[in-house]
């Protein structure tokens, strides 16, 4: 099942998306796809529903994302081998965890705008995982039942404020617009395996990352796991689980930033595509 | 103006302090104390309020987190510099940021729950920031504008979690129950220089912290605005400011950490006491 919101920030409808691709409106059937929609059997009942009875929405809506209620946003660093060793960093013990601000969250298809200051933005195509049932210390072989569905993520960051001035890293990967996700919450019925999932991203139509989710150091399950270790993971919570080779900062012979004007094209296998715009920040 | 919450956890009723230390019953003129009220308009009208015509609550309650709805927990790292003396790290240039996890948040007099595996848990005192009004590229010059109110903070971390494991302190900073806030939120009215705050932290009744917020590297006004800088900070957000030197880490001739049976006191001049005693997490 593919859960979506669509219409303008602030104001989304919850949908889903049908086998033909149509987006279907789901506002008469629920008031929200959110933290608590998520719980399994809550989406049990909208797996019951039958697309073609739901209204078929026409138009071409914003999509937002594809839930409301996202309390943590967690983010994995360095979490594919080929991905730490372009960034000249060594390949971790144990998963690396940051945090990306919830106010970072946005539709998949928005623009991303440049922060003032701005000199290295760059892009990670990066797999989503949704919690759908509150976990705290649960045990690998037993995490992904407590998870909601995937998702599509480009952890946007700025290299300049996240590596060039200071050590830790959420200066510069929670500014606004650094996380658009969707376009759908794709439910664990569709994804049977995680880690198996090619993952594409190109700048401008020119190829820039290709991977795989089998070539993560930690795994979903393991991630779900140990970072339930060290917080209480919520239903909505997502955790974008790190990215794969290619991005701006290990390009050769020398690194590559996105400018005002660009389009940031991705990808995930059953996941769905995303389609960005960057954009200066107004008066900058 | 002294705000607070009172009650069980999870459903708190909204109060207040009134001039002869009881608490008021606000739960019969607003619904609750939450980032929508934080606004000044909506504080305002709570000033206009006459304590003594509201009902006091007699019994000795539980305060929870002076107010709900906060998104986002910011956190300043090493920013008095004794304490980055007594961390061996060097003075930063600008302020460190990294995140705490909203799921750390709990009441002022909460137990402390010590996770599995922590072996070196530690304390820090800190001034909270409550932001009021939404908050992007703020100058210095008008960013105290944007804040509500204050509030004491315990910044508990675990220092093996923290700084042994990787390089991220997301890790050892955000674990359930790591973030007692209150027991109030003191209005700006009340704190007219965030400056020349006097605060301390006992462990058993045995000096630990003594410091003045007037020693901070970076003030709260330069933090509000510096934070804007890269994330919108919106009503309810939190901002811990750093912690003065005595943290644990720092005891000579050798750390001290907390355990189970420990207590830990602590407070900061017009904003209110805590008291937490340390608790192992059930089953370790």
């Amino acid at each position: 099942m593919k859960l979506l919101r669509y219409g303008p920030s602030g104001r989304e409808k919850p949908g889903l998306l049908d086998d033909q691709g149509n987006i279907r409106d789901l506002s008469k059937v629920i008031v929200q796809i959110d933290d608590a929609m998520l719980a399994p059997k809550n989406l049990a009942r909208i797996a019951r529903l039958k697309p073609e009875t739901l209204p078929i929405v026409k138009s071409k809506p914003r999509l937002g994302v594809p839930y409301a209620g996202v309390s943590k946003f967690v983010a994995v660093g360095l979490n594919y081998t080929d991905h730490a060793a372009e960034s000249n960093m060594p390949i971790p013990k144990e998963p690396i965890l940051f945090m990306k601000a919830t106010t970072s969250l946005c539709g998949p298809n928005d623009d991303i705008i440049q922060p003032k200051n701005s000199t290295k933005l760059d892009w990670e195509v990066e797999l989503g995982i949704v919690i759908g049932t509150k976990a705290q210390y649960v045990p690998e072989s037993k995490a992904l039942d407590y998870v909601a569905g995937y998702c599509t993520i480009n952890d946007v960051s700025e290299r300049d404020f996240q590596l060039e001035r200071g050590s830790q890293w959420d200066r510069g990967k929670g500014c606004d617009t650094f996380g658009p996700v969707g376009p759908y919450l794709v439910t664990t019925d569709e994804i049977t395996d995680p880690q198996t999932l090619g993952m594409w991203l190109d700048v401008n139509g020119e190829k820039r990352q290709r991977g795989n989710t089998k070539t993560m150091i930690f795994g979903c399950a393991h991630l779900v796991s140990y970072i339930s270790h060290f917080m209480t993971l919520l239903p909505g919570d997502i955790i974008t689980t790190g990215t794969p080779p290619g991005v701006g900062l290990g390009m050769k012979p020398a690194p590559i930033w996105l400018k005002p004007g660009d389009v940031v094209t991705l990808g995930i296998d059953g996941l769905g595509d995303q389609r960005q715009r960057v954009v200066a920040y107004p008066g900058k």
